[in-house]
């Protein structure tokens, strides 16, 4: 698999119908499943390194339409790592002290501490997605945010903290096959909310406000447009460009301070 | 395994010398690690339980000294649950504003939200622990801290938070051994800090300082000794108690606020 064919280049406007939702990476299902482990364990050496590093940071952002699939790439690719290391924060419905900020502010609350792998299920894009969808903000308030999401994350970046942001790509058909699977299944019923189908009938709207949230990619702070419809794929790439991503850190194990020889336990 | 049998009992002060460090339960090694799995898949439907459910939190406190294997527990564990419910805090020496608090405002900040599953690497108890071995705090004081502390927890478990903490009880020669691998393989220096030596020397006045921390025990806060110089056997109880508690908790799937069958995707 090419990584890079995932990315989306710095300055670009893309299309998300140009980008294959369906994408296996030519990989059967039992292929692609064998190689998991392998990079999970890749994965835990590099976050351990990171850790004991302590200086640098891992901001990894989830955003998807419903059911695309946040929740099972935070279980199956984030539930590999070491959970000392991990923060997973989950952005919902702002709270009343958080509506009285500015729209980073909660956001940047969140950010991981340097040593730690972030992760954020929903992000700072929502405020330039569902507000956008419905209407709360207008477009200038939108290119506004958006240049305000690049500075943030610039800050980030020049500070220690390397960002990774993940659109998990799916189909109309995946969606409502997913979200009948939900209906079906009354352990399920507790993740389907009716309110769903609504955002699902603005599909068009959010396809466009995406499209312009994937104009922030840069080479620090990248978009990647994970083709989601089949979950082991997802898992596959998303571990894979983390492993990829963490190597280019190169977290390294830091120098004791002290010789180990000369040190006797009584 | 009969669990009662390692917790500790309310309104009693337990001699630790009593206790023994290398239990394994009648088990041998591998029938101990060929429970582990199906524990850990109990534990993980109970999880997705109060995570749906969303009305009870269950708080983990990890205490043990040095190499007592918090971190290992953490890692094998806590790590067979799903990282969306999980929030990991790890208290290390407080900073300058938190000095500038009582000493359980920052705990009280990382209390876990209900649905969520908190743990506590290190934890309040460190305020009677390390401070009184090294007299930064007089006897009184640690009477008093510890009377905080027993109410700041009956406020958790009055509102829907179960507490269930746990002293990793290692021996000395134990201790010795993995402080020693930690000196033997460079990957794992920045593990050992040289100040653990020094904590080492104190040992008795440790184990006096957690006998009375261990008196904390109650009915919804309950103390469990966990013999841990086998480390496949400590993971193997913690697992069986924190099942246990969860059933216990008894989280339900929500009622849907919809009728499945009434609803259809287009």
């Amino acid at each position: 698999m090419h990584l890079d064919h995932y990315r989306v280049p710095p300055d670009e406007r893309v299309r998300l119908s140009d980008w294959a939702t369906d994408d296996d990476g030519g990989l059967s299902k039992e292929e692609g499943e064998a190689l998991l482990p392998g990079l999970q364990e890749r994965l835990a050496d590099l976050q351990e390194r990171l850790y004991a590093e302590g200086q640098q940071a891992l901001l990894i952002v989830l955003q998807a339409r419903d059911a695309g699939g946040k929740d099972g790439t935070v279980k199956k690719v984030i539930g590999a790592l070491n959970p000392n290391g991990v923060q997973v924060s989950n952005f919902k419905v702002p709270t009343e002290e958080e509506r009285a900020h500015d729209f980073l502010w909660r956001i940047h609350r969140q950010a991981p501490r340097f040593g730690m792998v972030g992760v954020f299920n929903r992000s700072q894009y929502e405020d330039v997605l569902v507000t956008r969808v419905h209407h709360l903000i207008d477009d200038r308030t939108a290119q506004h945010r958006l240049k305000h999401i690049c500075a943030f994350e610039s800050l980030l970046t020049d500070s220690g903290t390397r960002i990774v942001k993940f659109y998990l790509h799916i189909s109309p058909q995946e969606q409502k096959e997913r979200l009948e699977a939900r209906l079906e299944d009354p352990s399920k019923h507790w993740k389907f909310n009716p309110g769903d189908l609504e955002e699902r009938a603005h599909w068009d709207a959010y396809t466009a406000a995406y499209e312009d949230a994937l104009t922030t990619s840069t080479a620090l702070a990248p978009w990647y447009v994970i083709p989601a419809d089949r979950k082991w794929f997802r898992n596959l790439l998303v571990s894979q460009i983390l492993v990829e991503t963490l190597e280019e850190m190169n977290p390294q194990y830091p120098t004791p301070a002290f010789n180990a020889a000369d040190i006797k336990i009584e």
